[in-house]
């Protein structure tokens, strides 16, 4: 049974996992869609402000909705999303880093014309293998009500 | 020469050109990063409230990306960014869209503590071929000032 929007309470957190930001798929994803000589080249890296090669804020983005589709959308009502406030690249994120995140409900709304929806509005956290946080973001989701 | 910050000046747009959603590209980034039936899956997109297959809103924002480094970031004195506000995915992203982009300066501001550097604070738009605007984003990007 999906979950619904009845299944999101104020202050649930969900824990959803983690995944490995690789060297190879850093730099293939920077080359494609943030082609910044700290995200793709090594050696330019270094001699950058961050010292080293980092993945692009997307990339970390992208990786963080892959953990929030397998834990939470993938089995949930989704109706998709507005948007997403407030995203926040706090820390750098180095290849080999492996990234746990988390999922806090903030605060669940009615839909103001629909009745058989409500948005979900949520703080996402990313920590990285040491439990630094290196990414917050605040998102709203769309989800059914329970039929 | 790149641009500093001192090239950025608030009302100044920047037009990024643009770049296409192809299907195969929208489909297998959402394999990886976004596994929804409505991003991966044409027929059971069909029958989701969406109609159709739909870009990821991740990926619209990967697009966004590379315009704006081919367009700016890629020939100025960019020292990152701290994150992103109010990113709204406004209209749905199909196969075959050829997304265009805009890059307006809301404002400059000195950096609190360097003075070597400064933010510039954007408001980043994208359209389809119909001119419809499809997602907007506000933006933070550092840049170091002219030596």
């Amino acid at each position: 049974m999906p979950l619904y929007l009845e299944d999101f309470t104020p202050g649930a957190v969900f824990e959803l996992g983690q995944i490995e930001m690789t060297r190879e798929r850093i730099l293939s994803f920077a080359r494609e869609f943030d082609p910044q000589p700290f995200h793709t080249d090594e050696e330019a890296a270094k001699s950058s402000v961050y010292g080293g090669l980092i993945a692009s804020g997307w990339h970390t983005c992208a990786a963080f909705m892959r953990l929030f589709v397998d834990g939470v959308l993938g089995r949930a009502a989704s109706l998709g999303s507005p948007g997403v406030d407030e995203v926040r690249w706090l820390k750098p994120v180095r290849p080999g880093d492996v990234l746990r995140a988390r999922y806090t409900v903030l605060a669940v709304e009615p839909h103001p014309r629909r009745p058989d929806r409500g948005t979900v509005r949520s703080l996402a956290e990313l920590f990285n293998q040491d439990g630094v946080l290196v990414m917050s973001l605040r998102a709203a989701n769309l989800f059914s009500r329970r039929p």
